[in-house]
């Protein structure tokens, strides 16, 4: 059973609206290599986990495979607030008929390059799709059931969305863009010595081979101040009872040779989230005239039942 | 950001294994209407979603989207479970070419039916993939970014995911597969009811219509079991915080007219996890010979630092 | 435009439900050389014509092209009538929980075997995929936009289309697929000759190549029946007004050889439609209960407007 | 079976050709919500009806289902003119190789954004595509044989279809495209009324919701010239024979509130075809040289045979 | 530039069709993990290949890419000699509408089970799909630009393959199927010990780990035949000229620590062709009437002018 | 069993890095009639071959087959150089977050256009997909075991492909990217020819319509200058061996009726492999740092062991 706070991973730095870097980005979250992929992974080889003796391994995929959720609410987050205001309309949402500013069309900014689907089949948000517009799909999914390749596997998958990060961080200096690559970039090292770690405990060592690519990312501004703080060598279990064992794995001296130490914690401390997007007229979004409204506004005022909720949930509660 | 705990939303009930069950369920996990899809369309509504007015309905996404992780892991590890051990393999595990019952070749059962890649590519596990083994797709995902558009096809949605689940019913009588088929299609006329009671906070008047599809499921004894204790009526904002506001929208009598009342609680109890699968050596799973084994065990023996975690999340922590 | 009369093309003989046989006829509906196909690709080639002085290529393309799509409503309507009633399904519809003949669930049919959304995802109709259940794709439709190129695709995609219709005639010796199947063969060399004219009329001699295949169809007493009315030779332009000059391509000896020659007519007369199919409680389809049902009944007491419509179409009438 | 007459839906206005507008609306014609989806999932619903006294309703989709027919030849035909002349090419057809206006070779624009397709796969026509690409796929048509929800699913499809279009009226100027987006337009909203009809006949009262979106399309004055003349509010049978029994359900007021009434017509008079396309020696299209062309011509100076059919098709003339 | 011989990598054993082996051995040609994805990712990472000093990695690429393609010569040849003559159909070829053995219609097998395309679109021959049917796609292929973690892909993937070849050696004891299914998971240990090789040059010490899966595959007879003879540990350059460097990689201990030690040779001596397979009447395959069968007798009686090439290609004969 | 030697099949021209012309010809690799396409089609009509007395037949497709495969070599080495350096970067590789030439980020190329997979997901090489993006898939192949089918399809295809790089031809004038096209579309014609003469063989008379298309591609000097040759009625078997018999077939006058006659050698010449690409830093490829590189130096010092190798293979040697 999964549950959710109203804070995100990782702070999403302001700049302006730049949708070339949104669709980039899309490659992080809907690509082969992306964070929709290992959420999906990680959670399958949990849910598929085979070996009573293993349960540290198990309890490891499943801390990484709900952090990955994480990322991906971080991430398609971040993509919204790239698109979200790009065609500048600043025309009469009563009148789109209109010209905007430049006397473009109001969403003529869509037949220029990046994905069209971001304005025509969304309004401005993120989509379940890579960089190309494919689709993300469950053959991606790699579970053999095997756990030394699993575990392979997934060091190698950690280690190429990390590289594709990397060249997303090349491609665009947009602060909203960078300051969630920068995160990521971090959190898949993490998830790499994870791995490497469990492959460590299975009688593989690395010697100069990790970290794969060998980035640098250090050279990165916003990744050094994260690894500064040690982040990359810091993993979650994510778990709200006591029943985690994947603290055995994650212990001991960095695979990655950096001189940190391996250490788990229960979970980050996170943001607030931010404030929910505007309406945009030119998107019809979200499509509430004046009649609709009204009757939102009346439900807004209700009492609301929730509010006596009790404040924390937890098995003692039940 | 999402946590998780290692309980289960409902109990699975115990049965024969049965492979033919196993690949029709798969419709309900990784099919155009099942549960990965719900759960996926529900939160990037809830990442994209835009006007601020609407938050009660936001929520009311991302609380339906979190149990939808919850029914992912409920009906793969259903799945997992009618699968492992179908091959009914008692030979000599270190001597996989001898011939087990029946004198057939240990995995000859993967040649006769349903999906092959239960025992060719996964190890008697569930797959992100339908009924017929097409994948899932980001291509199922709707967010039109119109609020009354998506909650029209959210209710269509959650309808025929319903629909097909008492198809499957039908189909068979396994107790496993039963279970679980019995408890989503009491969830999914609960999801059905809450889109419909948002509509009807835009105003829409259901009369006769609701529910679609109009399946007297509670001629079904598991279901009855459920509905008579009004499952189909109660939403769970699955939130740890105080911020939810879906309960403003949750209340008052059921759209369905079935003579009950909408209500809005945290979350379900859940039940304790099962334990994990054991070994299957003909398929190489987990795969740890006596020397890994080993080197496992020497893990699991290691002091666990996260036994020192705090007992609950919440913002107050932090 | 187009338009539409309520009639076959060709009558669909009556036998026993047969779901193995509807599967296979799939491949004829939504394979890569089925009639989804053909109609699309025609259509495209229509729409893109390029080229004044072709206008009789272009009318040829049309002509068949609309054929096709009575074609799919054919080979739809008797793949529904094979798979219709196939559970065998007499028990009690308002308690779908209870047995049916042989003991079995009410849909337990569909675990053995053929495409299980027959009964999951449809309720006992067609689909638009093939054999293998791969949904029909865009990527099928080939237009060059050179009209020789297209017509040596044409000539063998119903060369191919038959030939897969000729292997599926000897799968089955089901009534209701044969009839159609035995059709379609004959329309698909009508087409293949067709194409085959065109191409001569651009200067190929095809000597002794055609038909391809070389099937001996007449073996097949339905094909033969068909054969023996010259149906492989007469080509249709099914358009209203007089408009088509696809007649200026088809005349004089047939390219395949057979001693006919080909004939340009408006339309067959075809049979009048089959009743509407009955309903099937077991896939709650189509789902309408007492009190809906009163509502459909009002309606169907309403008067009917239309009633009073002119009896033909035609540009006269405009 | 189907019938057609080389006559057109609506007029296309003529304007510059405009690559970028023709991508657009490659997805109103192949994309998740264009016209081959909803031809495709009327028809196949219509192919597959279920119910003997649900007639006036299978009538009603098989007679959108024939009008999508129409709008597949309209938006395929405003795309082929909108892309045809693209590349501006005015060089000798006799030597490729000679650089065209502006000194680029003869295809240059293909390299340069929208779809490369268009000139690399078709020779600046129309494809079988969404404006990213992707082509056209049969898992996009829905059918669940239950017939409350098909007509809930088939009203979201035309108000999202509507959606998008009102979005690509946004994206583009060009008159061309303008024309036909305008038609479909008003056309999807008649087919939104008469789902939402069909529903009400079911129970259902729509008070503030419809029409969903919420659009003011009006404002457009190309859709504003239409809706004044009510054709939002007309259904077209496309039957020639006197059997639709659709009527029944289409009449009375409007469920979009917009004080018009609903009626029923048998089809609208079109307009006369347009000339076929011009050569493009730079795509080889159609391809015809001067002896092939001599061929060709010789077949057009042959007496047609066809002109002796008779004028009109009518059971009465079977 | 690539080079054939008319001779098969290993001998293919003589046994009875298998039509359900064939079609489990597709996933081994045209899965995830099979064969055509091996060839394609080790000859695009050769093509693609980045680094002057890395040589011998390049040429270690480019033979294992070799070599591949003559595993799916292979494998296809297999899977075509199990198919071929499974429907047993010994009726009177000019009278294929006369049932065969058991009374059943000649391609009656089709119905049943595996892939219907074997013989409805292909004549009882290899698909490029694998074992679901699911055609082979280009997304599989890796190649990141990487070389560390194109090896450690290439690890992972060798080992996949392997791991899935294992588990279709106990699905069938079909003699065909087992003596192309043993010789392969020996190549693919040999892969996998190329690219630990590879790895351990770029510093990783395998230790316990290798060989992954520890399948103890010597317990299938046919696979300790080639191990016995040290397959496991050969590779080949498949190069014709002096130009391959990779024996500066393969030479050492095994990685596999099975006490053997790699080596480098050019290729192995393989097997001759087996015969061409007989017609297929029920197929239409080849479909060679005697009118055709004539004309190429004909062809067959001509001078063959190749009888005079030079015995043997080599840059010096240029 | 296939081999390979370190030759190119033709020059590959020096020019400028021009990614928008590598996109478009991935048209002609990974595109429905590129050469992965045809090397596929003609390997698996190959393996499936049926029928002993059609072995020059065989033969050829083996022949055209493996000579496709260098084709993929060719074309892909190409698009790689176009791609190659295209950044131009020319920052500091140890820290790459410092803009390049004119202030950008190192890839910010990648934002603009063309398939951002090719800095993205690759390394700035070639991908296995299509101008659109569009990975190559298994459904391309056409085999139906219908030997005059495949041949017509065969003759068709090559027509298909030639056309479009007849057009690639005029969309670019990079002279990197015309060697290799007109290179292609010289050997596609002479397959044409092959496939054309095959079916001459089988009774077709071509008279007027060869070659398709009619591009009188002679106009383009590249291509003419390989004309001239008479490239365009050669064809070549790539056997090792003495057992091609396809030279029965390729005789006689060319079906393209331009004068020349078909003749069959064994392999052309080549020329020497280009040297390896370089490093690129901004891409972390092949990404070895310092430690890495002296690991692989060390390797490339080692005595190689195969350069005691046979100096050529024949069956002689075996």
């Amino acid at each position: 059973m999964f549950l959710h706070v109203q804070r995100m991973l990782n702070e999403i730095a302001p700049d302006e609206p730049d949708p070339a870097a949104a669709n980039a980005l899309q490659e992080g979250l809907g690509g082969q290599f992306g964070e929709m992929r290992t959420m999906m992974q990680y959670l399958f080889q949990s849910f598929n986990f085979r070996g009573p003796t293993g349960k540290p391994f198990r309890d490891l995929l499943y801390g990484i495979g709900t952090e990955e959720i994480g990322h991906v609410e971080l991430i398609a987050s971040t993509i919204a607030q790239l698109v979200d205001g790009s065609p500048r309309y600043q025309g009469n949402p009563s009148n789109l008929d209109e010209p905007g500013a430049g006397g473009a069309t109001p969403l003529n900014i869509a037949l220029s390059g990046g994905n069209i689907h971001h304005w025509l089949v969304g309004a401005q948000g993120a989509l379940p799709v890579d960089a190309q517009g494919d689709p993300w799909t469950g053959k991606y999914v790699y579970d053999s059931g095997n756990l030394p390749l699993n575990l392979l596997y997934n060091l190698m998958l950690e280690s190429t969305g990390r590289l594709q990060k990397c060249r997303l961080y090349e491609m665009t200096d947009n602060k909203t863009a960078r300051s969630t690559i920068a995160y990521l970039i971090v959190r898949d090292q993490a998830h790499e010595n994870s791995y490497a770690k469990a492959l460590e405990c299975l009688g593989v060592e690395w010697n100069k081979l990790l970290p794969i690519p060998k980035t640098n990312a250090e050279q990165f501004p916003e990744v050094k101040q994260l690894t500064d703080q040690g982040l990359q060598s810091k993993q979650y279990t994510f778990s709200l009872d006591q029943l985690s064992e994947a603290g055995r794995i994650i212990q001991g001296t960095s695979p990655s040779k950096d001189g940190t130490s391996m250490s788990m914690e229960q979970a980050p401390e996170g943001i607030p989230f931010p404030g929910i997007a505007v309406e945009r007229p030119e998107e019809f979004g979200p499509g509430l005239d004046p009649d609709l409204m009204e009757l939102v506004q009346a439900t807004a005022e209700m009492e609301m039942q929730a509010e006596s909720a009790p404040p924390q949930w937890g098995p003692a509660n039940a």
